[in-house]
């Protein structure tokens, strides 16, 4: 059976070490007012975490891949043995309401450490941590948009896990096209709103963990334009609270159906019917798809996580195994036994160190971000508010999607280390690469995000966003050239950092030669978001092997952690960084390639298609 | 529900307008006397297949997966709904037969016939064909080692289909490395050997599909040298025979359990007891190594023809969706709907070219391989036969880890197609990833065969295997460099090519230097593979492409197949074959940054394992 260890030594390296995160708080009134900035109290949620998600959460993971979610006749669904124990546990502890408003009953703790523990629930059973994931997705769109109202009704109970959220987006022919739904809103005329139309793959839809349920649906309100313009955002809870917050009365939504499907068996992937059900307007009307993005921007940022957290396990459970499993002899031996621990292996270490390469770069980035979106909301600088917010809208496309492709490679490898017993569902690992697949097709495909990185972040702006990261990059280059230790690493992220320019360069002006343009930018999203991946983990990795660095030589390095980072760095750069030189030859190929004779190679009609 | 459809139109491609298949095999005096090397014949038999697995085989996939098998108290296994009358109506029909020695039984057809329906047969159903894979693996080691007693009653019914074989090699301690399996052979004194002992992993191990199923199982005679110098393969029924071919008595063998596991759901996976079972010496004591990797060379090949055959369904079911899924609006508009097929985004394209690209290079090289078995086994010039099985013995660890890499990852991204679909049981594309995966894992690691390659076919030889594949290639090249239609990508293939030779002189130098040589090997072996690989489908996709221009240049491209393979072939350079730019940097990289400090990075002690 696989275990999970939350990596806390090395999320503590990078808070503090890498992000200096106690100054950084500290600079922030909000948390300060709070008391929730200091160093010893972060520390000490992280080590409680840790101990909760470890003992509580990581042992039903395999259960819940077994049992599955099972729905009823009436529509009701039973989620595996012990979720439910484990969720009120979970609330009890008050772990829902960690980062959230102390307005509504939260901690106000930073993002910081809710994304660390994020991370750690996510490691040890993503398909339990799903349920609170998408809770706090709802908690942040109604907090961002919703009336006081709303927001003093449901609010509290979001905070407190009592009522769960979801978001229902996805319908049978709109998933990445929400401009095309067809579930409609008509005015109750008594400030509801009567919902109609089919929702489908909805994460956590329908469960017995709480004791409701509150579903955030876009639909379109009856004489709203056309396409995602005119698209609302609506609260459809599955029972309407009566006003001192109890639960009343059975709205109108019951669970259709639910998906069986690859993995996250654990978590409940609901066909929902909403028949005329009672909702109330968040936000504004046709504002529903900026609204949406609170949500999906947290979302993204959690479903990078789950490449990390999956990553993160199944590395742990290979490094174990490899360890452990005795076969073939290296020469010189390193066992008595019959054969060598098949860790002595370089192949095998090879896998091995590219988990660990993209785990912990994943999780500097992931940690990067979530100490700039705490600065985002609440640094009293607004150019500095400014400056994180656009860091994060750039990053969040590459932790989403270079997060989950990783994450997935990484537990593919770490499967491949177990050879034939890694095909085997007891000993966990095919576990990890079915669930870690999801990661890279939801909350917007990993070509969808490539797509919003190159087309909306990059060149909408004609570079802003990406020359401010550039400088940084440029500046951190510039300071450490000459140094013996890290300058060869900088010398190839400044040249790859100069390159991801130039390509940008080169596909930005095709992207304004009329249609063909957004063609020649869908042609590059892919392996653009990839080749910048790479750069900002190289970032990183360079960041991570200075600092360990200075710890060496400052005689800090007590059990050869920070002789690690400075390894791996070095690993990183040798055999997983020029990935980028293939990379820069696709890109520079273009689109022209893949515009193909559609009959001939496809055997497609496009004079059938427009027919 | 996915369909599948025999890639006819490319196999015969492959077979006659890039082999010259109808002139190669007519140069062999058995397929001459045996009437099977005639194209029309091998014609009609691809279209008979075809039909055969199109309607009886792939229908039965999707319900393999969902049943399973099942073992009942007493060891016996029930294969899924279906299983059974398909198996027996291939049987009937001969299949079973098509490429096995006339004198027990077979048609004699040419492998090139035989391992085009194997690539159907495992497009369509994977877990299924592996019944009748595994028995022909079986008949390929009897039938080489096996004495005249033994054929005369074993191989007929092998033949026929009416009995099954299994390879047993894989104990609970011992996968990789079977130098150290512990199951034992000793002499009964009348001819007979009793086997004791427990195997498992066993594919097709148990099952009731044919009444007798007769195991080859390697293990240790009493007395005999410690590792692989000591093993010997025996052939052990499950009933022991009667003199007149009929089922005798129960053996001693049983199976214990069932696998679990994350895909191929339709064949069991059994584990094997051996209670003292009757047995009988296959070939020479002690060679059962050599022996077994007989049938491992076919099952390697055969390995990567599932990866073949699951890029291909994978392919062409994420074809037909993107055909049919309206998503997004393209400019200008190819829809008169709401929105437009997502086949038009180019991203899309990427991905379809991506799956058709490197099936039709794999398919390319299987043929290749198995005409080349054809000329290996029956050519009347010793020179030529030993040319041809240079040739196979080079490639053949590429076609098992290349292939079966490329089918995962087309499978990977065919579903990614499909967006959240492709995460969902009905669709069927999920069960091909899963299903996919294991032949990155079995008959050998993707790992095992990359040493294969390095280490023992190029290496072991001082590169002669190699340098005359590279000779074939410098003729093409030189042949073809200034040609206006391929000279780019000969070009691109000439240089990688002669890297290539530098990258494995680099390696060999290496390879030298005591034991730390072994570890350089073993650090490059992967990358080299696929840097290999590219050079092989490189070559193959340069050849396709002229063979295609000379037949558009003749006016002979009645429906556009010669237009899309230029254009494929275009694709693959620009978009496929710059990885070799990665592979290079990285295999030159060396071993020394997979060196990194065991307590450190690993948290490892070497000390403690040689206690």
């Amino acid at each position: 059976m696989p275990s999970y260890k939350a990596p806390l030594r090395d999320m503590k390296f990078v808070m503090q070490d890498l992000l200096g995160a106690g100054e950084q708080l500290g600079a922030l009134p909000f948390y300060r007012d709070n008391d929730t900035a200091d160093t010893d109290l972060l520390n000490q949620v992280l080590d409680e975490a840790a101990r909760f998600v470890e003992t509580e959460v990581a042992p039903l993971n395999q259960v819940g891949d077994r049992e599955g979610c099972v729905r009823d006749e009436h529509g009701n669904v039973k989620t595996p043995s012990g979720f439910k124990a484990a969720y009120q546990k979970y609330c009890a502890a008050g772990w829902t309401a960690l980062d959230a408003d102390p307005t509504y009953g939260g901690q106000g703790m930073p993002h910081l450490v809710s994304i660390a523990v994020n991370e750690m629930v996510t490691g040890a059973n993503v398909a339990w941590g799903m349920y609170p994931g998408l809770s706090h997705g709802a908690y942040s769109a109604l907090h961002a948009v919703g009336t006081d109202e709303l927001k003093n009704l449901y609010l509290p109970k979001l905070v407190s896990g009592e009522w769960s959220g979801t978001m229902c987006l996805t319908e049978p022919h709109a998933g990445t096209d929400l401009g095309i739904i067809r579930t409609k809103a008509t005015d109750n005329g008594d400030g509801t709103y009567a919902i109609t139309g089919t929702k489908i793959f909805i994460s956590a839809g329908e469960h017995d963990l709480t004791e409701n349920i509150v579903h955030l649906v876009l639909a379109r309100l009856e004489g709203s334009p056309k396409g995602t313009k005119g698209i609302s955002l609506f609260l459809v809870p599955k029972f309407i609270p009566n006003a001192d917050g109890s639960v009343g009365e059975r709205n109108g939504v019951v669970c259709g159906s639910l998906e069986h499907k690859m993995g996250i068996h654990g978590n409940a992937t609901a066909v929902l019917n909403f028949d005329g059900a009672r909702g109330w307007l968040v936000g504004e009307v046709n504002k529903g798809m900026n609204h949406m993005f609170i949500m999906m921007n947290a979302a993204r940022l959690g479903t990078g996580l789950q490449g990390l957290g999956l990553g993160e396990v199944a590395y742990q459970n290979a490094l174990a195994y490899a360890k452990d499993r005795l076969q073939m002899r290296h020469e010189p031996r390193v066992s008595g036994e019959e054969a060598d621990p098949i860790i002595i292996h370089p192949d095998v270490r090879r896998m091995l160190l590219t988990g660990k390469a993209y785990t912990e770069a994943g999780r500097a980035l992931a940690l990067w971000l979530a100490l700039s979106l705490d600065t985002e909301q609440h640094h009293p600088d607004e150019a500095k508010r400014k400056e994180a917010g656009d860091l994060v809208a750039l990053l969040t496309p590459i932790a989403k999607a270079f997060m989950t492709d990783n994450g997935f490679n990484v537990a593919v490898q770490s499967q491949q280390i177990f050879g034939g017993h890694g095909y085997i569902a007891e000993w966990g690992m095919e576990q990890f690469v079915r669930d870690a697949r999801i990661g890279q097709i939801y909350e917007g495909t990993n070509g969808i995000q490539a797509l919003d990185l190159l087309g909306r972040k990059v060149l909408m702006d004609g570079g802003k966003k990406l020359q401010k990261l550039a400088g940084t990059l440029q500046e951190f280059a510039e300071e450490n050239e000459g140094d013996e230790h890290i300058g060869e690493y900088v010398n190839q992220l400044g040249k790859a950092a100069q390159q991801l320019g130039s390509l940008t360069m080169v596909v930005g002006q095709k992207a304004m030669q009329g249609p063909e343009g957004a063609d020649e930018v869908n042609a590059a999203a892919v392996d653009y978001l990839r080749y910048f991946g790479h750069v900002v983990y190289g970032y990183l990795w360079a960041r991570m092997a200075k600092v360990a660095q200075d710890k060496i030589d400052a005689g800090q390095d007590k059990d050869g952690f920070y002789l690690a980072k400075t390894q791996v760095a070095r690993f990183y750069f040798a055999k997983l960084f020029p990935e980028t030189k293939a990379l820069a030859a696709t890109i520079k190929a273009g689109g022209e390639t893949l515009a193909v004779d559609d009959q001939a190679v496809f055997g497609w009609e496009r004079a059938l298609a427009t027919a």
